[in-house]
């Protein structure tokens, strides 16, 4: 953990659009979701678990929609062109916030799968930033 | 804008809770609002208009949530007698995404004093992580 | 319970504003995850359980978002002036509305402390309503 | 405006359910709706009269939502025999929140009306507590 | 199954109104309602049925909405005349998706039932469509 | 508008999964949002327009997540291999809903647009049902 974070740039998305996005929304909830995989895993009493189940659905749910906002409102026919694999990294980071992801599984190894997902797409998107 | 923006540690909340939380929620979504009063202001077609109201009306909620989360959530008993102004900075950020702020008008210097209260608020907050 | 309820003045919150406000509405929400800690505590059926939890989930939080509204949208600052422990009421009942209250466990006292709390604050609202 | 208002039994609803119902919290919605119409009235500020359309929407529907509720999971067979025209009066109550009422009108006579069928309503509902 | 299935005419609902109305939104959430209820009493792993029961709420409140969007908002006072039962069904079948039907049982017979339950109502709404 | 309609297998999405899908519920939605560009260009008035811009951003978001929801949780890397151009399909349909699409525009042919690319997508996965 950082001792001090300094204030960054950050940004968001609408549809106006305003122009702002940022993978770090889809990462903030994924990270969520890691942590209460660790929680489950270390806690066998079952409202526990039953809770963490349930903001574990809602949580892989938002990786979801923050994905789906940046592959069609952000990224753009050029961008697809230039990165081919983009259609399928996106397509595989949100079926691994989905059934056969971290939905299904209360797994910290699937969270920390679909953590690393999310930073390849990240990696792409600050590069398309850069461009 | 950062050419290249490294992964960061970012973070989030639910209520398990667990354990992750990040002011870069709420400047995520102020950041959109202040990209929208501008957009708003440079732009008099009247359907924009209109659908620039709805998406700001929006993001505000979201500002508000995400800095009422932190408030209740995060911060403990400690904190706020190390920070005394603390509640009323909260108070303060929050109502300024309201009617009375960034709800009630399509003004970017008003979404610029929200900026920089939620600003205020990372400080304390990263402040307190060191600790 | 009375025979018959006369038609009383109700209030609501928006952030038009519309100037209605009332705390019956996390009231009502409170009195609701009361009667589902008692419901649990009396059920053992694990269905019924699972189904409880998730329901008390969200009426927890709908207790905490009317309580943000009161604190954000009808409180101003005279009122914190007047009653200088209003913040830290807010915070707490919050609280007892998160993961170390009513979410947190399906224990009927909690619900009776956030109850109380609610009432300490409507007491205060409509003294400020008097004034 | 009552000067002190004591501590109600208020009342809210689940699908657990809770057994809590009460027609405040469609009362509430529908004062917010009648009181958005006044203000709509009276203030020609296009970004205002935008802002006024959209809450109201969002007020109309809740409602409707909260009549909803009442009509499918607090009445039962032995009222609708009781009230035969309780059927009727809930439609007309939930259609006077809709298109043809307060969501298509910001008319202060229509959320009028809807605020008076909505105490036909509260007033049955309290009578078969009574019973 | 249908070997393919053509492209119908299918309709929506909202309160403009945009005039499109259909009962296969309802249909299509009690179908899943059904599909769950299956998979839920053939796997007994206990992660599996809580989000079984976690969906099952949301699928259900989903039957109920848009029957209740219907009910208020397609079915008309001349409707209600030629088809007297007609509230007494939507009741029934609101009823029959809450805590007394497929929200409180993950029972597939009573799913059957909301199903039929749907179809009563479909084959009154497409009669009306012909009229 | 066929005169009776035939009950249909319809089917709907969910995370558990349920297994049942169905292009219908985007369909239905973008139904929707061509008859609100229809009302809006034959009507002038301002509270009908600001109304329909609501209500268009609404079911245009709705178009967007029922298409989400086929390509990551129906189509599954077969699907892809099989259709190479089906990424490309659901990109340009969601970006059709959105602020470039009939979000941004109240325009009947950008609406029809957004049906038939729908109905390119219906096509494929029906044919998929058939496999
Ligand atoms: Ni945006
Ligand atoms: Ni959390
Ligand atoms: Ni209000
Ligand atoms: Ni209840
Ligand atoms: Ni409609
Ligand atoms: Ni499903």
């Amino acid at each position: 953990m950082k001792l001090f974070r300094p204030t960054i740039i950050v940004s968001a998305h609408c549809d106006l659009p305003c122009g702002v996005y940022d993978p770090a929304q889809a990462r903030i909830e994924a990270e969520s979701v890691k942590a209460i995989c660790d929680k489950y895993q270390a806690n066998t009493d079952p409202e526990f678990r039953t809770r963490a189940l349930i903001i574990k659905e809602q949580r892989s749910e938002l990786v979801k929609h923050h994905l789906w906002v940046l592959w069609t409102d952000y990224f753009k026919a050029p961008h697809f062109e230039k990165y081919p694999n983009l259609h399928q990294l996106f397509n595989e980071a949100t079926k691994l916030a989905g059934a056969g992801g971290s939905k299904g599984q209360a797994d910290s190894a699937v969270a920390e799968q679909l953590l690393s997902k999310i930073d390849e797409i990240a990696k792409i998107f600050w590069e398309t930033k850069q461009a």
